[in-house]
């Protein structure tokens, strides 16, 4: 079918909007974990022991801006945000279904692009988008959900960190607070800020090695690592001490701070949307590809989350939805 | 906490929001099947065979209105549509999540109805709402992914139905159809059909036996009748014969069509909502509670979809979306 950018959401019948998504294309039939795509009541897929599942919505305006971000990125990072979410459980994707709410005046190839995106990062993961709803609203929301199968691994909680454990990261934090920060001054250059924030490729694949390996406890960094240590240690009782210094960034973070007047801490700490995995690990354990950032105390009477060289954490800080 | 009405959702905090559906009262502890609910990265059901996975949104002002519903219909409607799905492929509904974008105007009792609508419809079906996502945006989305479990039973397709097939409906079609028109006039009364159209209660129980009756195809009536017969002539190359005068409605609806000077043959065949299983059965075995309709014969160069007494059938009739 045509997609001539003129055309918009509202131009075209809901027969060809489906076509775009569930047509003859939209599945590989090669996947033997894909049993019914779309095109049905529901999608069907082989099952591997307990289900995960997790949703996640982007909403135009609220978590991306089409003229910051490209469809495709979009669509990408509404799959990368709800795989790290399965995988954190240490779980592996089997597929994605998504509900689009679209403008009527939202223009077809945006629509296309969007899906586009959505499928090569959901192949990144080793699973296909195997269903959907598309319906017309004020705004564009997409909403993601993730299926993933346990096979015969157990659930990787986040409320599960041990005393005397060793906190790690998968990879950098704090290039998607900076891009947004950038984007937001409208500061150019720091492609690799802006990218990261636009469409973040964090180190996911390392999940199953650290279930492997004995990982205590997982989450992904979605609301920015002070949340997160917050999170664990609510829900474990024990303190998190992270050493800032040992966090890894890009090398591009110190000169953006510089250019925006303000501490790159702030990303490192509190810049949300990362989605690199943050894990308590036996001390001793630490897999290749992670970087040890701290410890897992005795919670005694102190604060939950301890950072060192500063002496009043705000917990507070970190990326907020409302 | 306290659900004092005049609060909206941007008086409140996102923890305090979030605790309001995946706080301590959340989940059933007792039921077996969730593994992990709420609070952690992303939920685990217990498995059982294949996974089935489908996704429905509502949309405010497009497939609801406050006016017209209240909270909890809503919220049910939203779960009764994706268990629809789910059950309507013989699978075994095992939890739901839920991706809600909220304005910051909207009523914090609103969303406690939404949230009791939904745990209450869900519990219908032998499941929970085990995770989502809570986000603010310009209109009122409630994005539902509903999974299910084939345990040792095979999908039952749409595309299956086979020549000499007798087409049989779980319940009442037209009910939900006419109850929008009488809202859309302002007509009062009718409540019955008013109710059906705002939380519809199709009889979905007998998917099961459905299934173990050796259906041929299922789906069910969520774009109207003819629209849903139309897309399984399409699937199965097959003509698909039906007899309105045997369709069952409810005794209402003739009063409600002479209010609104329609005929209620209108709403039989293209009325949506209704959510009613409609089965292609072997000849000889439709099972109790289900109503024949019809047939399924070749489809020659005939139309794929004869309707009795009616010469030129309108295939476009039906619940349209854009």
């Amino acid at each position: 079918m045509s997609t001539d950018p003129v055309r918009t959401v509202g131009d075209v019948g809901e027969g060809e909007l489906i076509d775009l998504f569930a047509g003859p294309d939209a599945i590989d039939d090669t996947d033997a974990g894909v049993l019914i795509g779309p095109g049905d009541d529901a999608a069907v897929l082989a099952g591997g022991g307990p289900v995960v599942v997790s949703t996640d919505a982007l909403v135009d305006g609220q978590h991306f801006r089409l003229d910051w971000s490209t469809p495709g990125q979009v669509g990408a990072k509404a799959i990368v945000a709800n795989a790290a979410d399965v995988m954190s459980m240490g779980g592996r994707v089997t597929g994605f279904v998504v509900s689009l709410t679209c403008p009527k005046d939202l223009r077809v190839d945006t629509l296309v692009g969007l899906r586009d995106g959505m499928r090569s990062a959901a192949r990144r993961y080793g699973a296909q988008v195997v269903g959907g709803d598309l319906t017309t609203g004020n705004q564009l929301v997409i909403a993601v959900t993730a299926i993933g199968a346990m096979d015969s691994r157990s659930p990787v909680r986040l409320s599960t960190a041990r005393e005397g454990d060793v906190l790690a990261v998968s990879g950098e934090l704090g290039a998607s607070g900076a891009g947004l920060d950038l984007l937001l001054a409208g500061v150019p250059g720091f492609t690799s800020l802006v990218t990261a924030h636009c469409e973040p490729s964090p180190h996911l694949s390392l999940a199953a090695g650290a279930a492997s390996a004995g990982v205590h406890a997982m989450t992904d960094v979605s609301d920015g690592l002070l949340s997160e240590l917050r999170t664990m240690a609510r829900q474990s009782g024990h303190a998190m001490h992270v050493d800032p210094s040992r966090v890894p960034v890009v090398p591009e973070l110190a000169a953006a701070a510089a250019a925006l007047h303000t501490d790159p801490l702030r990303w490192v700490l509190g810049g949300g949307e990362d989605h690199e995995l943050l894990a308590s690990f036996p001390a001793g354990v630490v897999p290749v590809g992670w970087t040890a950032i701290g410890t897992v105390t005795r919670r005694g009477g102190g604060p939950p989350v301890v950072v060192t060289g500063i002496d009043d954490v705000d917990l507070d800080l970190g990326w907020r939805t409302f």
